[in-house]
């Protein structure tokens, strides 16, 4: 936990892709209290027409989280705070070009390995 | 907001795609109050043993929206009927080729940009 | 419903993404008393390093549900435990390699044809 989706453009080289990936879950990590190894993310590509951020151009990221309950408004926002600050740093992409959603669910709704529900054994 | 992930079939012209995403984002505007220029999508293309829509064959859209809790079944309603209509006007999908899921979320959950809650300030 | 989003590794054959996206589908139906003909899913396709699982390697899937409260807990695990029961005989995936979240929604939240709320008519 949580379950990151990140968009970004098409065509840029692993190591952006890379980058991306880690600066988010760093942020995860670092600011909302979970264990180092919690990462579970999909990268996916687009082509500019696909990734619609309004009228915004150029290097994007557009991402989706499930997360458990419970996280409070000031862990939140220090993981926006921390992502964009991270992707500026690493890949450079521009903090007005970041856009966050995050949806909550509960223990139940989780199995991370081995069809167990590991929050409510 | 909304954030809005839209699955459709590979093949297809950019123009589709366009008309899709288009269709779409009006009815999101018109039917849901939401902002001119809330446009927040991100497009993804599949082959048809990728997009199982039941046993439906041909062109056909499912769709994800996540938004803040608050829009009436009313709205919700009419943007389900506005979607369905457009998308036949153009690109020409048939209304029964249309799935269309909504999960919500609450004011701290979105930064649309620059690292900010700005549903929270 | 459920509307399902399970990302796969890239390069498998279409026999292997098929089996993946049946084995979850007969799971769904089978634990979680859905119709028969419930089956709303998109399977996408990713480089080994766009899908990170942790630090798992080789075949690995993470996906997403989408479906009404209610489920109840022995539900979901059944769900969880039937799947991949499934996906180690068939296409023949560790059952340590997947992962699974789920997020709730309501009875207006889904449209599945037509344009129409079909559990709130």
């Amino acid at each position: 936990m949580p379950f990151v989706q990140i968009a970004i453009l098409k065509g840029k080289s692993p190591a952006y892709a890379r980058a991306v990936a880690d600066a988010v879950n760093a942020a995860v990590i670092e600011t909302m209290d979970f264990p180092a190894d919690d990462r579970y993310q999909v990268v996916t590509e687009h082509e500019p027409a696909m990734l619609q951020l309004q009228t915004r151009e150029g290097d994007r990221v557009m991402m989706s989280l499930v997360m458990r309950s419970g996280k409070t408004d000031a862990q939140k926002k220090a993981f926006y705070r921390t992502v964009v600050e991270r992707l500026e740093a690493d890949p450079g992409i521009k903090r007005e070009n970041v856009m966050i959603a995050i949806a909550e669910n509960q223990n139940i709704d989780w199995s991370f390995r081995d069809g167990l529900a590991q929050f409510v054994p």
